[in-house]
């Protein structure tokens, strides 16, 4: 068992300059946990800064199978610490077990592809050779390939303690990219933050890692966030949260007198369209897929559907009466945080009072601060498009089922949503491959980072092909991935070697490796 | 001879809403030029807007072969604007017409390279196939492609009018990534920008594309450009300019409601780091070509070395002579603007009067308003280090001799110096292959898109391997290209296809387009 001492990891030691503490809270019991946790000092995180980046030089020179040795050993790591991880997971968020073992799971899962894709051998992105005889100007040898950007610092995410927090999604990607990481734990999970930041620092030790390459501080105030977001050593920011702090941080960052990228998930719908004839036929399965989805991690998923589209015609009905009842006799959930409880039951009564707005059906009430009933309502396309209120994310287990008039309507839906993860469409294999349905696909991926055919969005798959980000606000950085082993490349850059001799260029360009595979 | 109306070209008609005009001048006679233009209103800005988006979806389902078409379409409609584009051309820019002819060829290189590029099979970005039979869940087929963003806004460029403006490597890029483009013509060049707009049009008539592919409006005025950046439907914006707009523009497209990416290319000091043992040998050498790479365009290329970095030592004192005789006896040059000439007069006037600037040799002075003298100065680095004024691009023929007491001040420079384009290294293949010269260049490496080994940064190669951005404020998206086939990058977004029949998915993820490249 690892003692949970509240203190900061850096520069390879755990210690606190301060001595203001904080706590967690368990959602369940609506009791805070045992643990205090320091508050990090503006020097505590100078000094991470620091550290990060004079680690820096030394990580990014570390060969791909030094930084692949190193996030095997930390899953490995992970995995070491065991029923204690669970447990204090399990504390400071109220997910269940299975959940946070697939988190877990996942975790590691990830840590272990990029490890292996860095097993890969590493690619120039490309080479031109000289041509000193070509006219009128001889031609310069040039050779492209990606650099780390340099310290990055990580945000801990609530909805995922584990696979997008301390050593999540952006943590590793950063760590394979080459990049030094600074993690700000979420002031929700301190307890998972500091046993995770433990395995970490052994595989720092067991792989002799520079202690630099991974720090991290402790704070539930906004100061050492921004302060963080604005060192002018960190390269690169990584967040997943709420839209409102997401664009906080992301002007701070922008405002530098240095700005760098910003890759921010906000928030998202996940807008599914039914089309007719499946809704004719399989309204029920509809229905009750669509409260399974929603429902899952109590709402709490950054891909969990928040809207229905539907056309008024058969199957409508059906449609409606299943998601009452399955949202009725779904059990109350437990959210994440006191604040997310409160957020979800203050939009929850807008949508309640909200005069355009029907009560499909409402789950079980529950008890104590944080726990909330699930909740769908429905609305007319037309009532919906006028109130933008309405197409803002309600972070939690609720969903508007919007009705249209007609498929012109569901169109013009799909044309105004704003930017979004994903979005699936629920159709026959017929109804599909009419124009007017590939015109909808059409629009609908003019606004989303991953279109679904006839599947449920939450469940995101840590694969190649993903795409985890869409336009704003799903993502700031629309270009790029949050998951995926293309995540990687949001904490590299591409340089331009000019001339240069082959001896001393990056391993990858050099004559001898590039031999097989120059394209002139 | 095409007719010069001053009209703006708007969903494929020229018109003008409204009536006020500017005109561009001379900067060679000082004299205006005799068209007038007409200033854009904000109902002429808009129609062009909804022309684009009109266009889009039609835009982005065009194949690849048709773009190709159409760009090498626009090159041959350039070609044939013949000797009447390159007079018009040096009557707006005063750059000579070698030169002129030399950007043209480089114009329409760069639209065919984009076109050939477009000729080759499109590969998917990845596809993972489904398995069902996976445990604990089955495995959701997923491919991922590039889809295009939708209009682009493209800021003419005043220093290359024609490779960075109107078809330049932002269009020709943009609309090979299937993107509509609405350029916004420089003020400084717009009957340049009229002639090649007619080019374009011809293109779209002769290969049968959308009117709405592409618009062009003038205007002198700052408010049409922050209406365009600003417009909801404009998908993301392309400028390469001075640090100073770029970053108010950068401002408008990040504060809007759905932000979109600013592709920004606002300022590079290319610094030249001179080892030791090559200055002893090579003095004369180094400083001529210093003094030829900082003239070329009279200074006013985005490469131009501003800085070059030497350290106390043999060798110094040649490198000063010969500077001091080669910017000597540099004619007067013409400035591309009479804005430019002044702003460069005004910042040659805060060196001059500089108490820890020394003179090293002032060019021969010029007549009329345009016309400047090239400059050199000498400054320690310890001065230059505590002067951030000193670190900022002067736009202009003129350049700061770095002198540092010793090879740990040349580091220290490198390892705070700004974002840059390029940097070069000069030294003999011996020095740079000590450690103490691989860590002064990954410490270059970690602030420019290029590095460089004894050849100057002026004379940027359109090829794949070319990377045209660096870190702020070389680039405000450092991790884009402005220059070569990875241009197109800028205007697409990956998607992920989940579960979708092969047949309605974008031709290049199909199954039988698939069936050689799936990697599983």
């Amino acid at each position: 068992m690892i003692e949970i001492t509240g203190q900061h990891l850096i520069n390879g030691r755990w210690k606190n300059l301060g001595n203001d503490t904080f706590s967690s809270a368990n959602p369940a019991t609506d009791v805070n946990n045992d643990y205090c946790f320091f508050e990090a000092t503006s020097e505590d995180a100078e000094q991470a800064v620091v550290s990060a980046a004079g680690a820096s030089k030394q990580v990014r020179r570390l060969s791909a199978i030094q930084r692949a040795d190193f996030l095997e050993a930390i899953a490995s790591e992970i995995e070491l610490l065991g029923a204690q991880l669970v447990e204090v997971a399990m504390s400071e968020t109220a997910l269940p077990q299975m959940r946070i073992e697939g988190e877990r799971g996942r975790t590691c899962g990830q840590l272990r592809m990029f490890a292996s894709k860095l097993r890969e051998p590493t690619q120039p992105l490309h080479i031109d050779l000289a041509d000193s005889a070509r006219l009128p100007m001889p031609k310069a040898d040039s050779r492209l390939n990606n650099v780390a950007l340099g310290p990055v610092v990580v945000f801990g995410a609530s909805n995922f303690p584990l696979a997008f927090s301390t050593a999540g999604g952006d943590t590793a990607s950063a760590l394979a990219a080459g990049c030094p990481v600074i993690v700000k734990g979420h002031p929700a999970h301190p307890a998972t933050t500091e046993l995770v930041s433990h395995a970490i620092n052994k595989a720092i030790i067991s792989t002799n890692m520079p202690v630099g390459i991974f720090s991290m501080v402790q704070s539930s105030a906004p100061e050492i966030a921004q302060q963080l977001v604005q060192a002018d050593a960190v390269k690169a920011v990584a967040f997943t949260g709420s839209q409102k702090v997401g664009d906080i941080l992301n002007k701070l960052a922008q405002s530098r007198v240095n700005p760098v990228p910003f890759f921010g998930e906000l928030g998202s719908i996940n807008p599914q369209f039914i089309l007719p004839a499946l809704l004719a036929t399989q309204a029920n399965t509809l229905a009750a897929n669509q409260v399974a989805s929603m429902l899952m991690g109590h709402g709490q998923f950054c891909t969990s559907p928040g809207v229905v589209v539907v056309t008024k015609g058969a199957g409508l009905d059906a449609l409606m009466a299943t998601l009452k009842e399955n949202i009725t006799s779904a059990g109350a959930g437990t959210m994440l945080t006191r604040a997310i409880a409160q957020t979800y039951q203050q939009k929850l009564a807008h949508w309640t009072s909200h005069e355009k707005l029907n009560l499909i059906g409402l789950g079980q009430e529950g008890q104590g601060q944080c726990q909330t009933p699930a909740a769908l309502f429905d609305v007319s396309a037309s009532d919906y498009l006028s109130d933008v209120s309405l197409q803002e994310e309600l972070f939690g287990p609720a969903a508007l089922v919007v009705v249209c008039d007609n498929s012109e309507q569901m169109q013009l839906l799909a044309q105004t949503m704003q930017g979004q993860l994903t979005a699936s469409i629920h159709g026959t294999v017929d109804e599909i491959q009419t124009e007017q349905s590939l015109d909808l696909i059409d629009d609908i991926s003019q606004h989303v980072g991953r279109v679904i055919f006839n599947q449920m969005p939450t469940g995101v798959e840590v694969c190649h092909s993903m795409q985890h980000g869409g336009p704003y606000p799903a993502s700031t950085a629309p270009q790029t991935t949050s998951v995926g082993s293309n995540a990687i490349n949001r904490f590299t850059r591409p340089v331009c070697w000019q001339n240069m001799p082959s001896s001393i260029l990056p391993s990858e360009l050099q004559d001898n490796a590039a031999s097989v595979q120059i394209v002139i």
